[in-house]
């Protein structure tokens, strides 16, 4: 850890939808939602804390119409597959909201200096005639007992519309295996303030367990974490498998200055401890519309454990 | 019982999604949707299967045009805050599929002869965004812990649709107190087939715990029932305090040559026992358009009970 850092406080600035993973050979990387939300960047560092000061690198830029041409968020690195590869979503300038999950592919091994080639719209399973069918996006992938999974958040309803959390199974890294299943629907009032949202999934396996948080409510103040947990031996399609925490896993603190805390990924630190990696506010009073506020700022914060399942605590 | 009745056979001819209640004084209501789906009919007896011979009158025939003008679906007949009302569904024949719930009061205490006041479209509450937006048919009511319930079935998603079951507490016979519960979604492939569809819901209380049957897939042979299941004193709208059962609790059986059995019922025999009134198929190949096809006949079946839950069989 450096002098500068403090848990809980802005790490990274103007940075949303924060993501880290450390690959095998130790290097962690970082990429996030930019406020322009017109790319996708990454950062190297050999430390965690050291990804603050690392060299941002662009390494894909939006299309100039058509899909993908506006709103690109939420990207993630992951390692699937024999690959790297990159999830994120985006809208078309045309149609603004029409926003989809997309894939990039790496041609090397070294997803800073290799390059990426698109692979296009997320590919759902020949049978499933209904995701990505509607605004889509935030996807994570994740490895249980050996198997790739696909969680995503993809709105329903006509007019006003609900987001929900699905889930299905990978049969490559950029096409799903399975139809999808739904995991979570905002169903508490902490999940329906300004819109009825439940999004940004991310996954931790610890003790023989899959715990899935995922954001609750709008992009202001009311957003919040939720939480998921599941066996991880268990049919993680069948949502009888899926336990749902009543209450939020985490949410804005006064106290602490952190307002609308949420769309978090997990990775370890040096030390091999998990660290939660997520963006909030500083600022309880946001200036515009919450979307195209920049200030979501990427924080960290140190996974408590207790009865074996993850706390977050700002202190 | 008649000596010409027969538990699981054709009871009632071409009266598909079949609602039984038993009134206070001890007679018994009949209603169903008529293969023209242009009226609702009540049939009155003072036994269970004296309904079968008793004369069918129509209390309400559809619009001329606009909404409730076809598509006239699945009516109910409950006694709630000290009247009786009919919910039932329709569409618009200038948009046949914009399918809406709607209520009918009774202006006293005869539903057979005291005619009925419309009271238009079933009400959400003020804070819903959602309900009612979209194709939502076959509500039912129920009392739990002296709270009454709605529970419908609503369509989501964009292009091709899915069928959920939702729940919210009433404020009076046609106004809901809360925003909609989602309370179960079509998971499994047994609730997939053709159509992804949760609909006719209907609620058994006993021993503490409400038992709530919904029927699932298409309305042809694929048609069967599943389960949830809540503690009659838990919150009945947290998704949490429900259990849906992984399998169907009713489906076809060609052995008993009943096909699609679903969107039952529940009453008692004048001895007090559970009976379900269900509709189902005689005919494994079914002419045309399973929804046109008028072959869909009220049967009734003994509800048994195995620790403590219902169980559903032919014989």
């Amino acid at each position: 850890m450096n002098s500068y850092f403090s848990y809980n406080k802005p790490w990274i600035l103007q940075r949303a939808d924060p993501y880290v993973i450390k690959s095998e050979d130790g290097q962690y990387y970082f990429t996030a939602s930019v406020p322009e939300y017109d790319r996708i960047v990454l950062r190297r560092s050999d430390s965690l804390t050291g990804l603050s000061e690392a060299d941002e690198k662009e390494i894909w830029h939006k299309h100039e119409s058509g899909p993908q041409s506006i709103h690109i968020w939420a990207p993630e690195l992951h390692y699937l597959f024999g690959k790297w590869y990159i999830y994120y979503s985006g809208g078309d300038k045309d149609s603004i909201w029409d926003i989809r999950p997309y894939v990039l592919e790496c041609k090397g091994n070294d997803p800073m200096n290799d390059g990426w080639i698109e692979k296009g719209k997320m590919v759902c399973c020949k049978d499933d005639e209904f995701s990505f069918r509607a605004f889509s996006l935030d996807a994570t992938v994740f490895n249980a007992c050996g198997k790739w999974y696909y969680v995503w958040a993809e709105k329903v309803g006509v007019g006003k519309q609900i987001s929900n959390l699905y889930i299905a199974r990978l049969k490559n890294g950029y096409t799903l295996d399975t139809v999808q299943v739904l995991l979570t629907s905002p169903d508490y009032d902490w999940e329906r303030k300004g819109f009825w949202v439940n999004e940004g999934p991310s996954a931790l396996i610890r003790n023989g367990k899959v715990f899935l948080t995922y954001s609750a409510s709008d992009t202001g103040i009311n957003y919040c974490m939720g939480m998921l947990s599941a066996d991880e031996g268990s049919d993680l399609l069948d949502p009888l498998s899926w336990k749902k925490e009543r209450y939020p896993v985490l949410s804005s603190s006064e106290k602490h200055m952190v307002y609308g805390p949420g769309h978090n990924s997990f990775t370890t630190d040096e030390n091999g401890d998990d660290i939660m990696v997520y963006h909030a506010r500083t600022e309880k009073k946001i200036v515009g519309d919450p979307l195209y506020n920049p200030n979501r700022h990427a924080m960290l914060m140190p996974v408590r454990w207790k009865d074996k399942k993850p706390v977050f605590e700002f202190e």
